[in-house]
């Protein structure tokens, strides 16, 4: 029944959680306290500290209740954050304000898949930190507020047999979405067109679990930049290019044949790029994989050990990759092409992109001429399928 | 009056030509002609060979007549190669058949946009050998059969001074077109956001003598990579990442501002992608200005000279900027956000992606359901008013 669909409220699937001081030091022994990461202030600044390094917050992490005229990377302290940064409870009334039913949060000091442990010194001490930050997400953070968290874990990327030993254990405890990065490489890790099939483990336990990996944009530490004088706003708008260059090495990676239960989440890496680099990857396809095929040198050119005369790239698509996005009017305008199963709403609270506390009337005003099946699909709808996570009943309206 | 609209014809604003042997041996003194770039035989196989190097001719390159089964980066003779690849009047006969009226080639063997000559030991001699291809591409190519081509010219890309007097000259004898890189950095050369300006001297000699700046995909002489083993084919469907480089490059640099009759054809760069960049453009521009404008250091961050505050990137795109498209649902099915007067058509003759022999009726076939008007300017009238180009009445068809 169409009239029956509630369309006020939306699930974000990927906002952004500052750490509060306690994740570490509440969890750790009592003698590890100063080496997990843990939060000093010296005059007016404040940094977290972990191996031996100093980390200020940015203030392009914590913009929620800024003007854009306000918006800077300068070092904020978390007093001169809004609360709902880092306050599970606090960020349930900016939630409530804006018609966000239920957000999974990404890790901030960590970096996207948890960079922060595997660079650690002491990689043993390391997953022990990474194992308290997952039972922060879900005991503290999620637990909170039941249903108004997707728990979003972390894993050791720098050892693909505890990843999966630590999905399984996290998956034990409810969560359905692990971090993965966009592209390895840069961090110094095999990718996952490894000969050796180092990631094997971690997408055989995603495949098992239905755990969805979640790339957010960035989490290979890149920032793209065209050249080394582009301008920087350039390369801003440039971001995009990792994750199409993430969903291109998916698809003809041979990984979604392989392990059939597997499924990636696009965070914040937009949409409206997808069109184009999927029909383009059909292109090549047609065109060039008789000779791929074949094992024709060409440069540096790897053979491929994929069957390219089965490969259908956008049926890989349809049942493995979602695209995730805050503002992307290009991308709904091309929802025929993209596929209205496969796109999920975001608000990227409290980073600059996001459009709290106006959440819920941004997304409607993209989506409104959608018919009402789909709009709720994109709303809540796909992201309650793909985390397998059934939502608290709506609060009553508070506004916005 | 519509009807009268002859719709059976395109302007291709991308084709390649395979030099034939004789364009520098005729043309520089006898006593050179071991020097300029000439062709050796040695049994099965064919180099051309210029300052100490050998360049086979890639089958990737002279496509044109083979099955895609038959595709091959392998290296092939010219005598294997279908006449239309280097001679002129036989190019003719494959234009007549496949309805392209008139067409804009680029070189093959000096590279997109004279790469070969810039990285000669003598440039001296390497500026000889580039002025005897423009007048061989003016003179002979074009000249052979007029209004059938357009002369796309190189200039002396090391050199901006020369390059201007090079673009004077060659716009004395009707040029209005130059081959310019996407992306001057991997080439060693400064880029357009320069501080000193390098390339003042070209731009500001294209706005006013009003020559195009093609600049087509490749002409970095880059290959993107999206990791050290990422599948072949991924990288290949990745390839507008340079295109979308260079436009955001291009809309942030301030150059559209400065010299305001420049022109820039993405040429070969496909345009299914225009609209994301050019919105994510507008939203970065809209959030995050105000800091940039500021001068707040970040990194590696270096702070603008042009006014943000002022910028209008749709606007600059729209007064500036032409995307070139080979075979593009998306692109054409995104036409509104596009812009009709900004997209020309192309063929590709005769590399694996062209659409030959089926040229007309492939862009047909993605067009037919635009008014008339439009689809007119995409198969040739955009491309007749920038490149000030009239072509040649179209011959009785032939076929195809």
């Amino acid at each position: 029944m169409t009239s029956d669909l509630n369309l006020d409220w939306l699930i974000s699937v990927d906002d952004h959680v500052l750490e509060p001081a306690n994740v570490w030091v509440d969890r750790v022994a009592a003698k590890d306290r100063d080496r997990a990461p843990h939060m000093v202030v010296e005059g007016d600044m404040e940094f977290w500290v972990y191996d031996g390094k100093r980390y200020p917050s940015s203030g392009l992490s914590a913009c929620a209740g800024k003007s854009k005229e306000e918006f800077s990377p300068e070092p904020v302290t978390y007093a001169e954050m809004r609360p709902g940064c880092y306050d599970s409870q606090a960020r349930l009334e900016d939630m409530d304000r804006a018609g966000i039913l239920a957000s999974l949060c990404f890790p901030t000091i960590t970096r996207f898949c948890g960079q922060l442990f595997a660079e650690a010194s002491d990689r043993e001490f390391g997953l022990v930190c990474l194992k308290a930050y997952n039972d922060w997400m879900i005991e503290e953070w999620c637990g909170s507020a039941p249903g108004r968290y997707i728990p979003l874990i972390l894993i050791p990327i720098w050892d693909p047999k505890l990843a999966a030993k630590e999905m399984e254990r996290c998956s034990d405890k409810g969560a359905n979405a692990f971090a993965f990065s966009e592209n390895p490489a840069p961090l110094g890790l095999p990718t996952i067109h490894d000969k050796n099939r180092y990631w094997d483990p971690v997408m055989s336990t995603a495949s098992e679990l239905q755990m969805v990996a979640s790339m957010h944009v960035g989490s290979s530490s890149q920032v793209p930049q065209i050249a080394p004088d582009s301008p920087f706003m350039a390369n801003l708008a440039w971001g995009a290019i990792r994750t199409s260059g993430a969903m291109l090495s998916w698809l003809f990676s041979g990984m979604f044949t392989r392990f059939p239960g597997l499924k990636i989440a696009l965070s914040e890496g937009e949409i409206g790029w997808i069109p184009y680099f999927l029909e383009r990857a059909e292109q090549v396809l047609d065109k060039q994989r008789y000779w791929v095929q074949r094992g024709v040198q060409f440069g540096e050119h790897a053979t491929t050990d994929v069957d390219l005369s089965t490969l259908n790239v956008r049926e890989l698509f349809r049942n493995h990759v979602f695209g995730c996005f805050i503002d992307d009017h290009h991308g709904i305008a091309s929802i025929d092409e993209i596929g209205e199963d496969n796109i999920m709403c975001e608000t990227d609270y409290p980073h600059s992109d996001s459009t709290w506390p106006n959440c819920i009337t941004a997304v409607k005003k993209q989506i409104s001429h959608l018919p009402a099946e789909t709009q709720y699909k994109i709303l809540r709808g796909n992201a309650e399928k793909l985390y397998r996570f059934t939502p608290a009943e709506p609060p009553a309206l508070t506004g916005a």
